[in-house]
């Protein structure tokens, strides 16, 4: 067991920015979140996979929506809790810990102010290992672990609790109800028992997010490369040096969507092309596809190595896009069921990174 | 307290038809509902609204979604009392009665075969004296009484539990979901207690329907006019006879939308014009508006008097269209800020019918 505190926020909201893949919401407004719950409530106890017992109950909390409207629209604050409460009481018992859905931006921030507000520990993992756009794509779907209940909370009040016939059918249902209550929700779903973490969680990704979080700091704070820090944390390669030239983005169906065009800069040649739905989905250079879901492909300021979101894209910006390897389990036939790139409308297998 | 069994069915179903302005979804796959639960659990008794007790609980149970829809995409039979069951769980209590929510089409059959299945009584009346489109528009909402929690249900076997900041609210969340279950699903809302019946419901109104039906059938069957029968029965006043020549109509946002265009026969002068939400809102003769919701636009074949829904009006039919005055709760302000033309985008006031 260790603690979060208000210290560790900044290096585990730089970290999740960067596994979030470009999604995951802006880690800002969820640090801001996670600051006032732990001022108010003190800090939060995090426990390992390995020390929660089986007969736990492990709930996710976390944010759903378009990141794109995060920026302009904040939490009322309220919204983690009261979905938390409203899944525990069709659950009919109390949830024992609190976990991320997904180790991504405001997503990584949001179970903090949720574990706080409620005086529950964390779980040190997540259930992706990254960040994906549908509420669907987590482990737990692959071992059999159904997503519903799961109850929504907004920021005026309403809440809904759905009961579907399948994880995807949650994910259509709750995605047309986030989107009339203003694309920005908080979510209680997926619930856990002890014994199912280590085969549903990716273990130990907040401290991982902490981790890299710090060596990207320290590395900037010495004059070294952060970008080559956050790579030596990741083991992952190096796709792409550049510059924004283009962004293409509609908020459409729930969902951020769009296209970012970078060119190069620096010795690079030619262009690299991202798509993305909240998160980054399939990197291009020159017409080739170099990096596909559900590898993680992660754009980084290349001076500050801080993580750039796909929504805060924008022209000019210097960015390195580096690939990092999944979870294996995401690469498996049912994992790319889930969530590779055929399931998000590409005609492309997925094909593994480049080597370093 | 008296019975429905399955020889009421027919002049119900016809007489909510008519009651149901056009509306309320086909009464015929209504009546196969409610004709197959009778013959399986028997019939239904109904009680008037003095005859519950004041503590009781009673519930709504009701079709939403797009009467199109309706004609081509049957119900499984299982959504009404799957509804009412995810209601009553959320309530922690069991319903005592099933009442109809609105006195139109499929919406008064629903209820009958809800009642039958789940064992329990009817009481004889409804919230809206009549059909109307948005989940909001009950006397119910004019008292204060909330619709959630709102349970809805579909075919699939998805279900969801809405709990709303105000009435609107909950008829927006609902809808959204209602679209992507396939724009048909039952509800369980808007729960009464015995002593809110009197100023939450138009009473008598299944009696009303049954007579009304009755009437038609009779005056058919001895070679009268079967719409004047209608108007003997409702005292409303006729407003056009003649032949449809166009309709236009799109099933968008969860809802039947369009316009009818009926050309003189018999005598008659001009045209009218017909615009409907599920149910006719407005009727306009020769450009002007000759009657506007909240009042009953029904439309009748001229020769059977049978009802015709806004989703079977088409090229050819010969029909008259009737106007009967609304329950006046409708037309206090707060009543016409909540179904009256304003609401429904019209640069008009309620203006009230032509004298007959």
């Amino acid at each position: 067991m260790r603690e979060i505190g208000i210290d560790q926020l900044d290096d585990l909201a730089r970290g999740a920015g960067i596994l979030g893949t470009g999604g995951g919401g802006d880690p800002y407004v969820g640090k801001l979140l996670a600051r006032e719950a732990i001022r108010r409530h003190g800090p939060v106890p995090v426990y390992d996979i390995g020390e929660v017992p089986p007969d736990a109950t492990i709930v996710p909390v976390s944010g759903m929506g378009a990141p794109t409207v995060l920026l302009e629209k904040l939490p009322a604050g309220t919204e983690e809790l009261t979905a938390l409460r409203a899944l525990e009481a069709v659950l009919g018992r109390r949830a024992t810990h609190i976990v991320p859905i997904e180790i991504g931006g405001v997503n990584s921030m949001i179970p903090i102010a949720a574990a706080a507000q409620a005086g529950l520990p964390l779980v040190d993992g997540d259930a992706m290992g990254r960040a994906f756009p549908e509420a669907q794509m987590v482990l737990p779907t692959l071992i059999g672990v159904r997503n519903t209940p799961m109850a929504l909370a907004d920021d005026k009040g309403n809440t809904l609790v759905v009961n579907a016939v399948s994880n995807h059918w949650a994910e259509r249902l709750a995605r047309a109800a986030c989107v009339q209550m203003g694309c920005q929700v908080s979510c209680a779903d997926t619930v856990l028992r002890g014994d199912q973490l280590r085969d549903g969680l990716v273990p130990a990704t907040l401290t991982l997010a902490e981790d890299l979080g710090r060596a990207v700091r320290l590395a900037r704070a010495g004059h070294a490369d952060p970008v080559a820090a956050a790579l030596g944390v990741l083991g992952g390669v190096r796709l792409f040096t550049g510059k924004v030239v283009d962004v293409e983005r509609r908020t459409t169906g729930g969902f951020a969507r769009g296209r970012a065009r970078l060119s190069a800069v620096r010795g690079e040649t030619g262009t690299l092309e991202l798509d993305f739905q909240n998160e980054h989905l399939l990197a291009r250079r020159d017409g080739e596809i170099v990096a596909t879901t559900p590898d993680l492909i992660c754009v980084l300021d290349t001076d500050s190595g801080e993580p750039v979101t796909t929504e805060s894209m924008r022209y000019g910006l210097r960015v390195t896009v580096i690939g990092v390897p999944c979870d294996p389990r995401w690469t498996t036939p049912e994992g790319l069921a889930l969530a590779g790139p055929r399931y998000f409308g590409y005609d492309c297998d997925h094909r593994p990174l480049p080597a370093a």
